[in-house]
């Protein structure tokens, strides 16, 4: 019976990464604590860079973010 | 001093559902636990369907979703 | 796909009041969103009254609690 | 290592207005708690007017979002 | 910038499947949307059985959870 | 109508951090954003530091926290 939340900044995630992050939690969960994928839901939240707030600054306004780019 | 969370896929729901969702889920806190309705918040999240894992795959991917449409 | 999370103040809750939370709620999602009980899931949070600020207090402290205990 | 998610109404939250949460709350966490703002992460959830039920009712169609307007 | 909260039923989770957990979900994170460890937080909650309700009923009264005792 | 949850490690948390916590963060709330004390809502989670992944470690197991005690 697990549920996962995941919230990750909205940097363009493809379907692709999003169906790798399902499969691979998704087997986690299921290795780890012998769930069953059937009862495993998993929802991923993409957040906007300037609603996520980290070191006290908008992530879309921080040196980390920047550098990155 | 109930906060309710509603999770779901993203497929069209209407408004006339959110204000039934609304009016049903407060109406069972008042009811079961004695709740007041200006105490009680409900917010209801849309997730899209690629953004929902079951099953180890993406809801968007799955059969269940491929039937039922 | 539904999940619901509904966060409660913890104030001697029943497991009676428990079932009665999970299966009206649970009824909702169906008549209302045409979902299945089996991918419905419910997850209910007692949260101690120390714990939930509302009106810029401890819930533990308000004139609210207080006159109705 | 804290982590805060403030939901609030979608209301036209100015980017100026995210700021100021961001660092206001970031804030606090240092002052009272001791955190290290590297560490405190803040999501902010803007949440349609629809969405958001409140008195038995959506917001949306609530006297207090339509007098406040 | 991933937050990822992990509930699970409350049943007997064990410190060294936390540990793998945590690893476990972290360097998916890493792998699929490279993403850096020291700003991934993973959250898990431990829900009582009896707070748990799926397929309309509690966790704890459900034939699934009896099966598997 | 705001609601925020605070998510913090469960470290021996007082009861006047509590208050102070609460006490800010509306303060926050009602500055920036003109929401009233009376519908802004908080809910603080201590979580065990067993339970909480950082850096691909449980807290309780990183440098980070024993340096720090």
């Amino acid at each position: 019976m697990p549920y996962i939340n995941i919230k990750v900044t909205d940097e363009n995630v493809t379907n692709k990464q999003k169906q790798l992050l399902i499969e691979g939690v998704t087997k986690i969960l299921v290795d780890v604590l012998d769930k069953k994928p059937e009862t495993t839901h998993i929802v991923i939240d993409e957040v906007p860079i300037t609603n996520w707030g980290f070191n006290g600054e908008q992530y879309a306004q921080s040196k980390k973010f920047k550098n990155e780019k």
